[in-house]
């Protein structure tokens, strides 16, 4: 166990619905208890090829109750959820924009993030769509031109790579994960078990 | 739609930790809302045939974090639970004896299956061995040697292949899966949507 307050680790990918319902809360849940969180974007479609999983979506008779499932969860928790038409799609270019922000102002990045998945499930927005990641880093006030090149460079796409092999190692298997003073939650289901762990409460 | 007050359908594995848990709270959580619950014994092994899923434990990283979320999440529910040294293990005379009882006795059927869940998951006891299997349902009040020839018949094999296959066909994909109302509620901790629903809030 380190340090009892040390940040949350919050891995996540940008098409992942329940990565979606943990980020809207997780910031607010950290706080409460004096934490602070680190959001880390991964790939899911990297990490299944290390677990042999496919997105839940795919899944035979489990892909129909998933898609149910997203919304109810989202209402259930008082959050905002429309299914994209466009699902699951490649989330790299919003991943290397994250990282490429983070690297200059931390919050910066932090907005954007937020800003992504709302356009992915609330505004049903293609955020495949480079043109579309910029836009929305150009919103929480990135220099849109200088991010368009900087996630072309090879830098940050070996960074991202790096990142994703990271959470692999670290044990990450799907979004969203977080990690508590070493023990890790999944699933945005699991929520209620971190707060009670960061309450202190025995279990 | 069907009438308001129709039994909930719980359908489970006997080597399901989380059917485990869910069994420990269904009944009670029913009755809180006035409604009765038809159990389901099925066969994962069977299910995961039409998904292509693996057991739980057996997909990798995944796996180790399955093992420290069914004790968890069993000690945040307040439900007594040891990891069972042979796991998962085979299931179908258990599932069998089960209908062969239900078919006599309803509570008889119920205390038993309650009791095999305790006996795998509290006990550490080899639910796969009929032997075992019989002397819990002697315990519960059966007869012993008539349970033990009646799993034998051809008969209660197709039944049990027969609920496992129209649990398929009603979309059950893993365990526990819970249908309230015609609404499926997918894993243990889906139970706090469950209790909404039956509560009627709105979500």
């Amino acid at each position: 166990m380190s340090d009892a307050k040390a940040p949350l680790e919050f891995y996540f990918d940008f098409s992942s619905p329940y990565g979606y319902l943990a980020a809207e809360r997780i910031d607010e849940l950290a706080a409460k208890y004096g934490r602070k969180v680190k959001w880390r974007p991964v790939l899911l479609g990297v990490v299944f090829k290390a677990t042999g999983a496919a997105p839940l979506t795919t899944v035979p008779i489990k892909g129909a109750y998933s898609m149910l499932d997203f919304g109810r969860s989202a209402r259930f928790m008082g959050i905002p959820y429309q299914q994209p038409s466009r699902f699951p799609l490649p989330t790299q270019v919003a991943a290397r924009a994250y990282y490429v922000l983070h690297d200059q102002d931390c919050a910066m990045a932090r907005a954007f993030a937020k800003a992504v998945y709302r356009a992915l499930f609330v505004e049903d927005r293609d955020i495949s769509n480079p043109e579309v990641v910029m836009e929305i880093a150009a919103a929480v006030g990135a220099d849109r031109a200088a991010v368009a090149e900087a996630v072309e460079r090879p830098e940050i796409k070996e960074r991202l790579k790096n990142e994703v092999a990271a959470a692999i190692e670290k044990g990450v298997f799907g979004s969203p994960y977080i990690v508590c003073d070493g023990e890790p939650f999944f699933g945005a289901d699991r929520l209620p078990q971190l707060e009670a762990r960061l309450a202190g409460k025995e279990f």
